[in-house]
């Protein structure tokens, strides 16, 4: 299955002149989402790595069953204040303002290889945070995973600095 | 492996007096995170469904895994201006004030039998919201599933008037 024909574009969204790649529709059909899961799993393969550390929330749909199907550990990287336990945080900049990125500190040990995963990359500025969540904790970035890359943004560029890209379905 | 000793409470979170069920160590541990969606899915056994409707976000948690290995579709439902087309949104009460959850119009069918997943049960207010999301779009609720339940809140009693109540972990 060609999974750019599952992925729709919406026009203006978040903002004007944005054309948002919505992925809903390949978690509606269990194909198409088991397909995604598969060729993002074989992404990976000759990269070793101990975790998934997937990012809120659509980074959960990806890491989750990758991590019960390669028999490893999710870790949680969330907003602000969802995480109950001590953290570990780091702020970065978006286009408007700040967000915070939090990881239970027990989480990630030293010497951890890990696998950030998200829905999609753009910007990168995340995807970004989460790599230096990963450093702080003395462990290391094995890669980033993304179902979607928006290559003509660039920031595969600046992420290989931290780890190697993988992503499956590239807009140029 | 006994599920409860995984699950870990933390004292005073998200404010003084609530004792948290954090869940995320069952997430870190595989076999942990394998048995919880086996005995979710069991739970299951003997209800006729078409999807599986997860609420953002701990819901994608369980919700992706049971979708792709039961062969469902799996449908999102977000908190408010995530979800990029046309959506039905329902508005309900929480402690201090309000909160939206949102549902693409075009992701439920008329005459689906859906399963609302989330990953713990408590007052049940998101429940009965994403319930309310279901009818409205002129679907079912075929059942509400969860990993935990606070039994001592006494929601359940609420649902089953939706449909019916599977917990996995019951604290009394």
């Amino acid at each position: 299955m060609d999974l750019r024909q599952v992925i729709r574009n919406i026009p203006d969204f978040p903002k004007p002149g944005i054309n948002f790649k919505d992925i809903t529709p390949v978690m509606e059909n269990p194909e198409a989402y088991r397909q995604a899961l598969e060729e993002m799993t074989q992404l990976l393969d000759g990269t070793e790595y101990d975790k998934l550390a997937a990012i809120e929330s659509r980074g959960f749909i990806f890491g989750g069953p990758m991590a019960v199907e390669q028999d490893k550990g999710m870790v949680l990287f969330r907003k602000a204040g969802k995480l109950p336990a001590k953290t570990r945080q780091v702020t970065y900049d978006l286009e408007y303002g700040t967000a915070t990125l939090e990881v239970h500190v027990d989480a990630l040990n030293a010497g951890d290889r890990v696998i950030i995963v998200d829905d999609l990359l753009a910007t990168g500025g995340t995807a970004l945070a989460s790599a230096k969540l990963v450093r702080e904790a003395g462990a290391q970035v094995a890669g980033f995973l993304f179902m979607v890359e928006l290559e003509f943004l660039g920031a595969a560029a600046l992420l290989q600095k931290e780890g190697p890209v993988f992503s499956l379905v590239k807009y140029s």
